[in-house]
C-alpha cells in the first residue's frame, strides 16, 4: 500500500484491506466471526445513538456543536463503518458492488415522478 | 469474487454523491434530518440482525447459505452503509477521512506487540 | 386509559412464565440461545425505530397519531419486552430484581439536588 | 409507595411509577421526549451487545461467567427495560396490557401443531 490517498478517493476496498491487515497483525482474526462482528457493530450504533440521545431535533450541519463533539461523531460513524466493512469481508460480500446495486434497485422501487423532477413544492410522503 | 469493472474502486464520495442526487430528485431532502437518518440506520441494523438471529454461530464465508440469502445479506449491509453515508453527509462529516483517521488512532491504541508480529500461536485476549 | 382487570398488575415473572411455556409448546427452546435472542431483540428495536424514523420530533402522548399507529407501536414495544424477558430468563438473570436494584443504583449515581427538589425552573443538563 | 416488593411480584406498573417519580425529582421530564428515550434505549441495547460481542456462542445459563459479569449483564438488561418502560409511558402505551395482547396474537400466528404438543423430536424450523 502506498501513501495515504486523498480523502475524496477513499474506497471501501482500501478500508477492507486496511482492516484485514490490522486484524492479522494483532492475531485478532480468531475473534472475527460474522456474529461477533455484527454484535460489535450494534455496540457502535449504540455509541453513535448516545451522541444524539438528549439533543432533541438536530438541524443539518450540526450548528452550535463544538468541534470536539463533531470529532467524536466522526469517530463513532467510522467505528460503525469499519465493522460493517469487516463484517462484509468475512461474509464474502463485496460491499461496494452490493451498494451500487442497491442504489439501482432503490431507483427502480422509487421512480422519480414527473412532478418531483419538476421540483414542485408538494410534499411527497416517504414510505 | 470478481466484480464488474470498477467495483473495487467504489469510493465513499461516489456513494455520497449518488445518495444526495437520489434524495434531491425525489424531494426527500426534507426528511433527511440527522435523527431521522439515524433511526432509519437503526432500522436497517435491525433487518441485518434478523438475517443472523436464529442461525447460531455462523462460520466465515457463510458455507451452506443459499445464493439468495447472500444477495439479501448484501442488500441489508448496503442499506446500513447508504444511511451511514447520508447521515455523515448531512452532519458535514467527511466519512472517508474520518475512517482513515480512526484506523490510525486504533493502531496507536492497540499497538502490535513483538510476539504478535512474529505470528506466534498464543491467543491474545481482545479488549 | 383503563385496561382490563389485571393489566396494572402484569409482572415480569408472569411474562417470563408465559414465554417459557410458549417456547416449550412449539419446540422452540432449541433456538433460544442467548445470542440468538439478543439478535432477535436487536431486530425488534429496529422495527420500533422504523415507526419513528421519518416523523421528526414527536411530542409526548403522540397527538395526531392514528389509533392503528398506536396499536402497532404497542406491538413493537411488546416484542422488545418479550425478547428482553426471554433473554434474561435464559441467562439466569432475575430481571425484576435487577431492575429494582438498578433504580436504586441510579438514585445514588444521580442524587436529587436541593434546587431540583424545590422544583425550580433551571435546566439541569442531563449527563 | 411502601417497602420493596418481592422480586417475583415486580410489575411493569411499579417500574413505570418509579421511573416517572425519578425523572420528576431530577427535573428530567424536559428531556424525555419519545425520540430521546428511543435513542437512549438504542444506546443501552448497544451496551448489552458489547457484553456478548467477542464471546462466540454462549450457552444457556452462562456457565463460566464470573459473578461480576452476570451483575453487569443484569444492569444492562435493566437499563434497556427501564427506558422501554419510560418510552411506553411517555407515548401513552400500557406496556403490560400490550404485552399480554401480543402474547395472544403470537399464539394465533404460531399455533401449536399436534406433533409439537406431543413433544416429538422433529425440529420445526422457526420462521
Amino acid at each position: 500500500m502506498t501513501g495515504p490517498p486523498g480523502a475524496e478517493s477513499v474506497t471501501l476496498d482500501l478500508l477492507k484491506k486496511k482492516m484485514a491487515e490490522f486484524a492479522k497483525e494483532r492475531n485478532w482474526e480468531q475473534f472475527h466471526s460474522p456474529r461477533n462482528l455484527l454484535l460489535a457493530l450494534v455496540g457502535e450504533v449504540g455509541e453513535l445513538s448516545e451522541i444524539f440521545q438528549w439533543k432533541g431535533e438536530v438541524p443539518k450541519g450540526l450548528p452550535g456543536w463544538k468541534e470536539e463533539e463533531k470529532v467524536h461523531l466522526g469517530e463513532e460513524l467510522s467505528d460503525v463503518l469499519l465493522y460493517l466493512v469487516q463484517l462484509s469481508d468475512i461474509c464474502g460480500i463485496d460491499l461496494g458492488k452490493a451498494a451500487l446495486r442497491k442504489v439501482e434497485l432503490n431507483a427502480i422501487k422509487y421512480p422519480v415522478s414527473k412532478q418531483q423532477s419538476q421540483n414542485t413544492n408538494n410534499n411527497t410522503l416517504k414510505s
